[in-house]
């Protein structure tokens, strides 16, 4: 398999954008038409677990053209129980088909051989490769706070099957500052800490693809712009993950600071805005029912959004 | 539903142990017969599943009566994929079938409706109380990377269904301490702070049981021996839950640094060293292929360990 970097800059490439669509079912905002079929069901749970795959589909066909990768968000699905983990490996296996990868968006950390059965239950275990049932996605996100113990079972893990991995370095909520700004008695903050001990582990030189930038990438909110300069710098062969676009408050122009001069180096995700278009008044007045029509067209809104923002830059 | 506090306490004394066992099941350290099973399936995803439920059932029949609770590790099930998911909840309910708390070790963390999303997962969403099939733990292990916003969702999910909540505050890894360690000008370190977040959350009069301990604890690794007196003493209202008992080399004394001068307080976790009794010559020269046997008698030896321990602290 090829290296997952080279594979997500030529997506992005492809699709001529570093947008990625959050895939986060909600029971309480799915199209009407959908969450009627489970009011009807005499086995809500299964139904449930139908529509957020079929709803997730109708998202994948919608924005297959126009969104670099698709990045299902895990703790909806759970909600389901092991229902919805069954949905979140259809919907993964579904969005590879329409040619896009899959970041499973799971957040998952621990030490020693509980990471290493995270990273082979989310990765993909040689030892199942046979089980053609099991899909796992081409890049997760995960929790880097076990330090390099905690990183490494990852970063293998990945690297063996062409996958990549990302360490929630910064979260964008005002609590998480609290923790993560906190500071030693040279001004360094405990997030950078953080990017340079997943940097020790990204920058290995056998971790980095043809195009120069590692399988292991960093979560970062798009709201902590002003950080976002001086990791870019800091980290040259970093991919950035960008959380927070649209419904989270980031603007265009400050998930962009995370990208190199040529364009590459980071992935920007937008959910509520793009899957939940049909409840905003802008694309339900043009478009009606059709949900999927709505997701579309704000897909390519935030497509051409991010390409005007950086055209302006 | 009683507090979760007051549940674990009454568990702790009515099994006149702290000590609670962690169901880690491993494909290749399965007990033979299990084992031999998959093997002659042609569905081995299935087949894997069946038999990690099976061991997991045959570890609960064997320690229930001296274990205080169990703590099921989801990673090795979502090795499984959906169908691990569903014997990780076939678990959990076998395991309250037979008295026991369930403690899902589950480390999840995330920020907003996501982490609600999680909280609702794990420890059961009320909009799905009627899915009976929907099995949820009696406590999760959380990750609190995220600060308050990413606690107080888990926290506030676990009350309201006389559930418990253990943050991951100090890792007993060797690299955990490069970021757990990292001290500000005044010496303080990070997982103090973050235990101090922690016990805002804990420590509010709602959240404390008739017992006087808070249904949102901390995990502290047993083998961070030198930490644990400090935290005891700063954090009246805490329970500490304590991994690395036995396998991971804490010795049963310094797991009990974690008590209360009344015993309560602590639960103290061992995994390996139990359920794999059966590849313990000790244990193997006794009993032979009655591996059921095997974990009972380590069990009741480790609960013999840490009374003694105890009595000469």
């Amino acid at each position: 398999m090829e290296h997952f970097a080279d594979r997500i800059l030529e997506a992005v490439r492809a699709k001529r954008t570093p947008l990625v669509v959050g895939l986060d079912p909600r029971l309480d905002q799915l199209p009407k038409p959908l969450f009627e079929r489970i009011s009807a069901s005499s086995d809500p749970l299964s139904a449930s677990a139908q529509a957020f795959e079929d709803f997730s589909k109708g998202v994948i066909e919608a924005i297959a053209d126009c969104a670099a990768a698709v990045k299902p968000q895990s703790a909806f699905f759970e909600m389901l129980g092991a229902r919805g983990v069954e949905a979140f490996e259809k919907t993964c296996d579904f969005a590879r088909s329409r040619g896009l990868l899959v970041i499973g968006d799971v957040k998952r950390g621990d030490i020693g051989s509980t990471a290493e059965a995270y990273a082979s239950a989310h990765l993909r275990n040689s030892e199942f490769v046979e089980m053609e049932n099991i899909v796992a996605p081409d890049a997760i996100t995960i929790n880097g706070f076990a330090g390099l113990d905690g990183i490494i079972p990852f970063a293998d893990a990945a690297q063996e099957q062409g996958k990549g991995v990302f360490v929630w370095v910064r979260a964008s909520n005002p609590s998480a500052a609290v923790l993560q700004d906190f500071a030693d008695a040279q001004g360094k903050r405990f997030f950078e800490l953080l990017a340079e001990q997943v940097a020790l582990v990204a920058c290995e030189p056998k971790r980095i693809g043809k195009c120069g930038l590692s399988n292991v990438g960093m979560v970062v909110g798009g709201t902590a712009a002003p950080q976002a300069r001086s990791l870019r710098q800091k980290f040259p062969q970093i991919i950035f993950l960008v959380p927070g676009y649209g419904a989270q408050g980031a603007a265009a122009a400050d998930c962009l600071q995370f990208c190199k001069d040529n364009g590459s180096g980071a992935l920007v995700t937008a959910s509520r805005s793009i899957i939940y278009a049909y409840d905003n008044p802008r694309y339900k007045e043009q478009f009606g029912d059709n949900w999927e029509k709505c997701i579309e067209q704000a897909c390519q809104d935030m497509k051409a959004e991010l390409a005007a923002a950086w055209a302006n830059r």
